[in-house]
């Protein structure tokens, strides 16, 4: 198993981590990859990793559909919002690799989805072998 | 393979299955536990465990935003949004483990999403080994 | 691993894959399937496969909610909405299978969601025997 330490910036971020999961990927078997997160208000996902108006788009929908300030959430730590959003985008990614390589499309990256930032996030990552 | 049962009080609940899936992880290896229902209107997540309120305010969100009555939905078993939620929220949950211990964070907790219920349910788990 | 060609006919669509996955699950083990597929804009999702009205139901659900012409969205190939309902359902699915068979409940089927058909879209499929 390995843990990988990422760091936000702000409250809400996607932030690409398929370079970090690729260069631990090994050479000599093939398998599925299995990202988890630790935390209970981010997410992982799988999405385009070319325009960055995705990221933004997918961003500002969800803020607009789960708003921080929506009047009936009871719990007091303001982030009630961000709870729900990590059960809709879901705490662990699989995707399968083959001679050390992630089987990701040709637009697709991981990415950590941080909806109550800044702050640093572990993600564990265990590879499992074919059968 | 390991079969728990879940029962269910109301129509939607978050039921915590932490304690009954890791008393089932074996001790002399490390690997990944995937969770699986064979039902299509509840859902498996993991997420916080420590205020109630959170996840009441998930359950009270998801209603307002996929009411039970929507006058759109023609399926005529009227429970349309719980198959939306169960599709949202997903029908599967992986957990890593290392030494019989599930590689949960300090707050998280494995819960059945119940939308449709009350009903019995079966939680399907199977333990996978580390490559 | 296998290959599965999936061909969608709609701009959004549920597809049954079920029967194609089943076909390729081996005899002689038990384990998971994992399918992952190789694109932004659709989806992996178990749910019911009895009445075609809970894929309507679904699909409108996810229209109203998540318009393709939502004025915000800055991303100049119109689909945002596509990719926004690909990371809340999912890239992923995995299913446990026992002596070739896919343990599926007495009314889930594994459909892949067209988010922004019509394409041919590629599902990756591969099996990992049991601990």
């Amino acid at each position: 198993m390995k843990n990988l330490k990422v760091r936000s910036q702000n409250r809400e971020e996607m932030i690409e981590i398929t370079g970090d999961v690729e260069k631990h990927i090994p050479d000599d078997r093939d398998g599925i990859c299995v990202l988890f997160i630790q935390h209970t208000t981010c997410s992982l996902t799988v999405n385009e990793n070319a325009d960055p108006d995705v990221q933004s788009d997918m961003l500002g929908f969800l803020n607009r559909l789960i708003p921080q300030d929506e009047p009936h959430f009871k719990h007091g730590e303001q982030n009630s919002d961000a709870h729900i959003k990590s059960s809709l985008v879901g705490s662990s990614a699989t995707v399968p690799f083959e001679n050390g390589k992630l089987l990701l499309g040709r637009w697709q990256g991981i990415y950590l989805c941080e909806f109550d930032g800044p702050r640093e996030r572990k993600v564990l990552m265990m590879e499992i072998a074919e059968a």
